[in-house]
């Protein structure tokens, strides 16, 4: 049994525990979700993606610290990292955790870090990755970090989950149009070059302003702020139309040597005062939740489905199907209406 | 209305325009794919997968080319491609479309090119490649290459849906522990480490030949072959425990020569051969309609619970939800059951 009062202090114990519930999906860890969600809704939630070798890791190590060692006059800021590679049994997260674990952070329990093995879980992993950012946010911790590598489905999943996308881009890694990839103009929300002491880097911030300069800013907010859900007739209630436009900055950094890092960390503090000041903060949080109820209920109306259909009618549908007796659409009827 | 023979006939007209309604997600598409199904089920669908830089396209260009002048004594066999890459507008595929177009198969209708530019779309890409395919199969075409940007969910699902899994590296991309990724030896039929003529090759050969050695085959058939399915306690019907393995074997190509790839042709039709006389086509197969099967009943199941569901509830739930009167669970529950 997880205590909920040990979570809400930051007991690490009882989170270490209640990460591990989650990551094995387990009915516990989703009981406990559940009745930590009315402390949750604080925390800044920042995604860091690119691709393999952009020095994702490093970055995040960097960052983390920053918070924790502010330069200017802010307080330091409670931080946690999850890392998320799902195609990596040496994540990028395991060895960043060790790396953070050793050298700055021993014992100091404003930070906590916590990388995600988990691979091939089917589309389980946005809602993994998820789980752990809201134990952390009930836990209190104001920053959570989320690395994620950099591709596809991930992006807009961390885009998604995210108030700040942070997208990493390096030079000499084949400045060609294939590398720098159009899908970061929609979920961006800061852009980092990162390396940026390597030959070739400012060619590559060349590149990307001109990208940016092409992208029409309103396209952008359509996109990245437009409804993507099951339900998208039944309008949000807090919905508003909200024209302020945020232009991504395009940031350079070393973060083997920290440069460009505590101006970044700024940056990061700048997108979201935008989104508080702008109302975008609630306008999103809300579209995350909606997201979130709407996978439930499609995960329970097929469990109460199962419940009440025979395995035998199933697998006799599924059986002709094969057999190219019946089309899809014809099954689909048959297991929800019967034979006919 | 799309004409089911034209179709069936190959009619290159009526394909461009199904795919366009199938990408488009319109219901007409949906209907044709319907009608379509008694008729797929025959071509060989290979997928090719591999990060960003490893050569990809011109690797799908010289095999699409390859089956068209194979040259040895098999018939040339006709060749559909699709190629798939959500995060780029300058989409590998739309490169390899006009190269091949320009170069090699002007007029011939024995070879056919389509590149998906959707992007974000959210899951859907997956069952839109899956339709895709579905039309080239219907079409008759013999085999059907996807290209697809190889990273997490991307890498699952091709594998999910081809018979042959390519999974390609190449040197020089930093050979590291990050950049060979575990994900590969999953679902990697047939390893291909292309641009053999760089430095630094015979090292990738060699890493990539100690990560197989080290993975059990016996795990691998486990992870490949398992069920991955909503419904993992119904057994399929057509279920039986085969134990006959497949050791992916690692290939070298050097895809802008073309040495390798024919080599690399008769290797995907081994692996052809061998699913035939294993039953594991039929396997896959089976799985394949059953996870497609899976996903309709629960956009059925969701969309009939929204024609019975009032939007009034539906808001006034969420509404308490954001502001955290109430838990994610107990609104499912109140949108499931009503208030209670």
């Amino acid at each position: 049994m997880t205590s909920i009062p040990e979570i809400l202090k930051g007991d690490r114990l009882a989170i270490s525990r209640l990460l591990t519930e989650i990551e094995n999906g387990t009915s516990e860890g989703k009981r406990t979700l559940n009745d930590l969600f009315p402390h949750t809704g604080k925390a800044h939630i920042v995604g860091i993606t690119g691709a393999p070798g952009t020095g994702k890791s490093t970055l995040v190590n960097r960052l983390a610290y920053e918070y924790r060692h502010p330069s200017k006059d802010h307080p330091p800021l409670t931080v946690a990292v999850v890392a998320v590679d799902p195609t990596s049994p040496f994540s990028g997260g395991a060895v960043l955790g060790d790396r953070i674990r050793m050298r700055d952070v021993a014992g100091d329990p404003g930070i906590f870090i916590r990388s995600m093995a988990s691979r091939g879980s089917l589309g389980g992993l946005a809602q993994t990755t998820a789980g752990l950012v809201q134990v952390f946010d009930a836990a209190g911790f104001e920053v959570i970090l989320v690395e994620t590598v950099g591709a596809g489905q991930a992006e807009v999943d961390i885009a998604d989950l995210a108030h700040t996308t942070l997208v990493l881009e390096a030079p000499g890694m084949g400045d060609d149009v294939q590398t720098i990839k159009a899908g970061i103009l929609e979920i961006a929300d800061i852009l980092v070059v990162n390396k940026f002491d390597r030959p070739g880097a400012k060619n590559t911030l060349r590149l990307l302003k001109n990208m940016l300069r092409q992208f029409d800013a309103e396209e952008r907010n359509r996109l990245h702020h437009g409804q993507r859900t099951p339900f998208p007739d039944l309008p949000l209630p807090e919905s508003e139309k909200n024209k302020a436009c945020w232009d991504p900055p395009i940031m350079t950094t070393v973060a083997t040597s920290g440069e460009g890092v505590s101006e970044l960390m700024e940056g990061i503090t700048k997108h979201r005062n935008f989104l508080l000041s702008s109302k975008q903060w609630t306008r999103k949080e809300g579209q995350r939740i909606k997201r979130e109820v709407d996978t439930m209920l499609q995960q329970e109306l097929l469990t109460r489905w199962r419940d009440s259909t025979s395995s035998t009618l199933y697998q006799r549908t599924l059986s002709k199907l094969i057999k190219r007796e019946i089309s899809p659409q014809r099954a689909v009827r048959l297991l929800l209406e019967g034979d006919q």
